[in-house]
């Protein structure tokens, strides 16, 4: 009994760390669409995220059954609540890169602005890494690298506020360039809000570590109101 | 032992509406500050929202805590598992209400436009009745009714998407209303995420109802690419 059920957990455990290496190659490709212009790829997220939608259902069905029928305590209640939780923002990162996806197709003729584009494939750069780290995190469990990996959230918030800086001031300057930067700043916005779903992430690792539910960041309340 | 349990489940879903109705309070506050530029109330906004954190956090708890020590199955697991995962889009409603208010905060005499924020007006009152309907929804378990609710975010979607052209438009007309557009589009993307999480909460009360985790909607997957 106690067997079987190590393996479903453990098949648990990989189907979420599957549809966390799903969301990570959206988001990389997403935004690799979006600097490169590539409509062909941004469709191919799009297409793609049906799959991660239907992970994420089955996780969550595995995660009741799972609960219902072996009744954990203790530190598997909390490994099956930690997945539980933590695959609607996997899901929503992937909804996310769509939406980014779609800003790419969308793009027809729009003027551009390269100083702006550089400085959303940098921030794109961070948050893969930090989808890529936070996935680390969770198969290792390990919180302390989840509590690192969060308190980067800041520097994402800063170049993202940074691209909405700059997009006013050049649509400010440049009528031709409002569509287009339009673009920029909801792209950054999707960014942004990656950024807080990983961070949500790492609140469930350090969850299933310390049994408290707390918040990392409480910084993003205000960070923008000046 | 079952009445204690009952009772214990009964707090739970009477916490569960509490912080519901504190979250629309804090939409519709966030959505009237906006409308009437007024700042005090959009502070409070953002004040309260801590409340909102915490009490989600002790709902997570208890939710946690109801599983390990009664070990449910069936109805009573999915109504906890239901409540488990729902407080998630909750609190991020609120976070929105917290956006939308820093938005309000921001504003240093920008240059406005009425006809852009009727409709952000307009929207915020659907976006406020499908909050208060998903509650009854929830508080009486109505499926029937929580699909009609879902079916109502494309009614969102288009308004937004509405507002969003028109501010492009604006904006490549008359340099000097960039910065208060840019508002009213970020304040329009975060009405139109609320619409998403409130089409959240309608999945989780059709699975307390049919055991089944489906998608209500597909259609904002590919709403805005034209």
């Amino acid at each position: 009994m106690r067997r079987a059920y190590d393996e479903e957990l453990a098949a648990l455990h990989r189907q979420f760390s599957q549809m966390g290496n799903m969301v990570n190659e959206a988001i990389y490709k997403s935004i690799k669409a979006f600097v490169k212009h590539d409509k062909e790829l941004a469709k191919q997220v799009i297409e793609e995220d049906a799959k991660i939608n239907q992970l994420e259902h089955d996780i969550e069905q595995a995660c009741v059954e799972l609960i219902a029928l072996q009744q954990p305590v203790t530190a598997d209640l909390r490994k099956i609540v930690t997945i539980l939780k933590s695959s609607a923002d996997l899901e929503r990162m992937g909804d996310h890169a769509v939406s980014i996806s779609k800003s790419t197709i969308r793009v027809k003729g729009n003027k551009r602005n390269d100083a702006i584009e550089a400085k959303i494939s940098k921030a794109g750069e961070k948050i893969k890494t930090m989808g890529n780290d936070i996935l680390d995190a969770f198969i290792g469990y390990d919180d302390e690298l989840a509590r690192e990996i969060a308190s980067r959230d800041v520097q994402i918030d800063e170049i993202t506020n940074d691209i909405k800086n700059d997009c006013v001031e050049e649509m400010k300057k440049d009528p031709e360039l409002v569509l287009g930067a339009t673009d920029y700043m909801l792209t950054s916005s999707y960014i942004e809000r990656i950024g807080d779903y990983v961070t949500n992430i790492s609140e469930w690792i350090v969850y299933f570590r310390t049994g408290k539910i707390q918040e990392l960041n409480t910084h993003h309340e205000y960070d923008d109101i000046d």
